[in-house]
């Protein structure tokens, strides 16, 4: 197992469109986690979701979160990043992003009509600063 | 979106070796997501883990866990357990679910060598019978 170096670290994260696993605890303290689309801004993790989701009811409640992605084969390559969600409804920036992640999940051709779907009203932005990162690769060598 | 069968859910589960998203909630409230190897015993979730790792100190504290199993690719189907772990150290069956798991994600001619490698002293096997399942498919359309 060895740590990835910064570069490496982006590179995996945005290279190719893989899926966030989002961790947040429930307000009973159980851990919740579902997948998420996400881009980066310079360093923070950004991504959009409905306001009546489980997740953001347990972002409100506690904003620290945890985010997994990973490389589901040899070496199984993973990074986890901890920090603390903020959540914006403004509408250009939710259009924005959404538009751009939405390029990144479904392609292109379609970014246009997901970034619109993904940032109507009752959308949510979320922004995840790292606090915390662990990024380590070759875990099965 | 539409709820997959039982069928469909063990079958996401278990034909291809995707890796589980393995969600715990610090001793000071955070939440943790680590991948995991996995296999299922009838619909028990079975997988092993370093005894000195964050996941087993968080499940000790609370053994209450979520699992995240996702398709990175559209339609983006994925399913979502809950349930609570128990840990055993037993050696028999941590050699037999360690080569069964080692089988699924590295391969048959590795899985002796792997099995012997996560069920050596140290390693611990959980389960998580599930108490609550998402199951969705056709995310994205």
């Amino acid at each position: 197992m060895q740590h990835m170096t910064t570069e490496e670290y982006r590179s995996f994260l945005l290279d190719r469109p893989r899926t966030g696993k989002l961790a947040t605890v429930r307000q009973d303290g159980r851990p919740h986690v579902v997948p998420i689309w996400f881009d980066l801004d310079g360093d923070t993790l950004v991504f959009t979701t409905w306001h009546t989701s489980v997740k953001v009811a347990n972002m409100q409640h506690d904003p620290r979160v945890a985010i997994c992605v990973d490389e589901e084969t040899p070496p199984f390559d993973f990074v986890l990043i901890e920090g603390v969600a903020t959540i914006t409804d403004d509408a250009q920036m939710l259009r924005h992003w959404a538009t751009r992640i939405a390029s990144r999940y479904m392609g292109i051709e379609q970014a246009e009509a997901y970034g619109k779907r993904n940032s109507v009203a009752g959308e949510l932005l979320v922004r995840v600063k790292p606090a915390k990162v662990v990024a380590q690769k070759k875990i099965a060598e």
